[in-house]
């Protein structure tokens, strides 16, 4: 089966999930970013890359944040950005979602950045539209998350560059998480030798371990010598369901405190994807504490979405 | 009276109706728009006519698939564009409407697309404003969506140019429809000789012959040896009132299967406004067929927005 | 303290009040936007003073009217504008306010612009926010809304040059107004020898004659003489309230009518922040009619945002 990502040639078409992304394309991702990280501290953030192409973020699903961040990366390449928020509208006229993106087509865009609900969702449009758009995935449902996967591996990347010689954990809601899996496969991948994950069994997909991680379920075991640790979001519906004692007891056993932090290495950076739960997963201290990284993975997004659509636009 | 569109000097001043066009500004219309087909296949979409200009959406009724356009459109033409939803915010201070367009109009503000639920909103409103300012018509109750029904006349042009030797026929709820009763004034305007309407004798209006057109009950007569079919929306609602038995009967008299076209002329092209209900009015088949035009209709409706916004600019 | 506003220089930081702003730099405010009156009445609308800088709008509370205002100003400098309607989406997940202002830093934005309904969520934000970024208070509660009250003494100034010689009078809900305290201090501070403020004592904040005002419960007596009448909005919600006995009331007592206009000096100015409440604060024939410059003073407030945002970014 040909990889749905990739055009003909083997170059990136659309980005629907890092899984499925040859080691090459992970690469030049992440090396094309490192060249945008100088063009936001310019005095004027722009390039031309994109200019006269029309970006369509549509987004199934609410989510102010990351349609943002988007939005910031399709304008600094000075393309023209049409915000649909598709939730009620041509919805609610029984349009279905592929008769949307056809007349989106038909307009000539030339960029999808879809957000949806349902698993999915982003690769259904990929398969359909015509072979000059592109498609990105902006999160579909608990599926896959690329441009969030691939900003914290640039993140490690930027703080970490010798990877092969690197112990991360990941920590939380791993079960339920778009990126945990996808951002195993990309370590992996890119040659770091030692994967944790660490979490109650709630928590934990059915054999997680043939992922080719090591599974701890005490916090204070697990991040032991690590060099990075990689905060999950707790969803608010979990906190109260059955999976889950308390937020309060949560925050005992998988939060992130100073004290648990200092169990890994002196100089290990701490990551969460946001937005965070202040006092379920991590503590406030932490988040804002000198070995924080979470600020900078917030400006490394918008450098790793300016590269994968600067990449995108050229494989045109 | 004068022409409300028009000003002193004859020339297109706002679109708000089709009805009011006279013929040589109707090929105007539709010739300036053959221009900007090219200009959405270039490298570059973009063109610097209204650089400068600030083209405000006014939208007291939601509608992201004909915002879209506009603002595609709009965009393309190298505007500033503002999109105003101005269902509750403004109105629910008690700001009258014409109160609303005088303050953009003071913001200096150069162009207005107006979508209203009301009739006749449009029309009020380019009364009122300045005589710099330019009204677009983007839908006005069940009156009138000029720019919809010019993308129809400027699809049939495309297919079919010899316009004097044409039968033509709409299909459906002529009653409700904003955009029938123009297109039958501009399709006989441009020397089309015979224009069909086929519907259920409660989707038409009263004395609907006096318009100049062949009236059928019967979709098998009436589809006989014509050379454009046009689709007309059914609203939901009308499906469940009192006018229709269901869905499905409306289906199985009027709605456009394979099997019915077929007694249309071999290189008859279908058309529709969208967005589609299908197995309603037109069976999935026929949508996605090869003699649909219907995504042609969404791409020459960017031209001929664009067209319209570039002749008023140069009006000004 | 350090004045909250200003760089270490003394130069314009924030724009959160007008009550902390040193003479100089009120005065500079208003010079500056003379020079951008100009721009809106050329044929290409735009300086190119803020390209390839990011403006948020990070709106709290809805507020299309005063968005748009922000939006069109920001854009005629060439900005790029990111509207983010922040009421439910981050929130909802439980993100603060700080975590909002902190991703957007991250991402490299220049320049906040806050409307929140809460007073204070503007210093806030601003007491916290790195060095390079700009923010301006678009309205918190019935605090301050500096814009609108710089755009109205910039009215003044235009109409009334001399401003050592005017006697100015406000007149209604001075108690809610966000931006009466902050005019009558900058009035004074311009040099008018004369304010005064009308209204119910229901209305009024206790010991207002404190401000440096002249009280009057009796509108004619208030009325008589005055160069320039300013009408405050009154809220809907105060309509019902204890506080009046009904709006038909209040028009009686302190709504401007033609009558009560012609006890001002024959060439006194009518101004409104809008939007009206036509019938209740003001007659439409007063607001339309030949003494009024409520909708110059809209006019005006997109040049005086223009210069606010173009003084704010030449001291970054």
């Amino acid at each position: 089966m040909l990889n749905p990502q990739l055009n003909k040639d083997g170059k990136l078409k659309h980005l629907l999930t890092i899984e499925g992304l040859p080691h090459a394309i992970l690469q030049q991702i992440l090396d094309t970013a490192e060249s945008f990280v100088g063009v936001a501290e310019r005095e004027v953030k722009k390039v031309p890359l994109l200019r006269g192409k029309t970006v369509c973020n549509i987004f199934f699903e609410n989510s102010t944040r990351t349609r943002t961040t988007f939005e910031i990366a399709a304008k600094r390449l000075s393309a023209d950005v049409i915000n649909l928020d598709v939730r009620s509208s041509s919805r609610s006229k029984g349009e279905t979602i592929l008769d949307t993106v056809d007349n989106l087509t038909a307009m000539h865009a030339d960029m999808f950045v879809v957000r949806h609900a349902e698993s999915g969702a982003a690769h259904f449009i990929a398969r359909h539209v015509e072979p000059h758009i592109h498609v990105i995935n902006a999160g579909d449902g608990r599926h896959a998350h690329p441009t969030q996967g691939l900003l914290d591996v640039f993140t490690i990347r930027r703080y970490k560059p010798d990877m092969h010689n690197l112990r991360v954990a990941l920590v939380g809601d791993v079960l339920h998480s778009r990126v945990a899996r996808s951002e195993i496969h990309a370590l992996t991948t890119l040659g770091v030798p030692e994967v944790r994950v660490i979490a109650p069994k709630t928590l934990l997909p059915e054999h997680v371990e043939k992922l080719g991680v090591q599974v701890y379920h005490d916090m204070r075991e697990g991040l032991k010598d690590v060099d990075v640790i990689m905060m999950l979001r707790l969803q608010s519906e979990r906190m109260s369901g059955a999976m889950l004692p308390s937020a309060q007891e949560y925050f005992k056993c998988y939060g992130l405190t100073q004290e648990k932090l200092a169990l890994a290495k002196p100089d290990a950076i701490v990551m969460h994807p946001g937005p965070m739960n202040r006092g379920v997963e991590i503590d406030s201290s932490v988040a804002d504490g000198s070995q924080s990284v979470i600020l900078p993975q917030v400006t490394y997004g918008i450098a790793v979405r300016m590269a994968v659509m600067a990449i995108l636009a050229g494989n045109s």
